[in-house]
């Protein structure tokens, strides 16, 4: 009898790992990006040397946090245009993609100082999120609904820009904005008749 | 018979003034903020000593000229409202806004080490050129060629961050992405019947 895969080694470093990086994002959230080790190895219900042998240095763990973050936001295009209508799902995801700016920003600055590390993850991120967003843009597009002459590209950046501004001025100042900026793609749509 | 009053030792002491912004303008648009005091005072046919007299910090010099572009700006909004439609005077104007960020940005981040003026600086920009921008956007709305739920305030700080990326490639997104903004005002018009 073939032994449960759930309980191999293996799949126990797996466990481990997604243990810690959910628990490193939480604590990031709450106490910042210098937070203890042992607090975080603690959330997650792991040695702190679980958590070193994994993240040697603190800006491993960071890196690992934002990788995490940029692909649950990448692989909801995918499940927002399975659930909705081209237009409403880009506009969903617009939306979360300026709450992951918005709450991760100051994670990402973190990484500032190290140039190679934050250049790496920069290259990631575009990497993920550009085809994700190109596919909700074609759909959208091909649907009629926004014109087609703005890339993906474009639109993360801009969208990054709009999301400066911090507190809850900031945050009220871009989402005024973004929906803004999503009238202009729905302006000069295919669909639209003037 | 009256002296002219374009020889007074007060009009030419105005006259001397404007050389020097002038003078300043362009020298700092070539050599930079740092540009010698000499080059600056021959460029405008004045002493060193008058260029002193009349800026004793370069700081001085650098937010008299800054003050000179943002008045040529906002000024520049009556006098396109008067020409064009009013749809027309906006995006004008909003185009010649983009130029003043493109070529001044600079000038203005050589104060940002002195906070006081640098404050200073940015109060007396929005002083000026928020009445202008909202003259030409009520123009517009009462036209019903863009909508009334976008402050003059939000739109100059928008075009502002769309305007951070340096070089040619920086221009180009900048003018696409003023381009989606100014779309993004005209969806929702009140003149638009979808």
């Amino acid at each position: 009898m073939p032994k449960d895969p759930t309980r191999t080694p293996r799949a126990d470093a797996q466990r481990n790992l997604g243990a810690l990086l959910e628990a490193a994002r939480a604590v990031f959230a709450t106490e910042g990006v210098d937070a203890p080790a042992r607090t975080i190895a603690a959330r997650a219900g792991v040695g702190v040397g679980t958590l070193y042998r994994h993240f040697p240095q603190r800006s491993d763990l960071v890196v690992a946090v934002m990788e995490r973050e940029i692909d649950a936001c990448a692989d909801a295009a995918a499940e927002l245009a399975a659930a909705h209508d081209p237009e409403t799902a880009l506009v969903a995801w617009l939306e979360r993609y300026t709450e992951l700016l918005a709450t991760k920003q100051g994670l990402a600055a973190a990484l500032h100082a190290n140039t190679t590390m934050f250049d790496a993850l920069a290259a990631y991120f575009y990497e993920r999120m550009e085809p994700a967003l190109a596919a909700l843009l074609d759909a959208a597009a091909t649907a009629g609904t926004v014109r087609r002459d703005v890339t993906a590209r474009d639109l993360l950046r801009t969208v990054a820009y709009l999301s400066m501004p911090e507190g809850d001025e900031g945050a009220a100042y871009t989402r005024r904005m973004v929906a803004v900026l999503v009238d202009g793609l729905r302006f000069r749509a295919p669909a639209d008749t003037r």
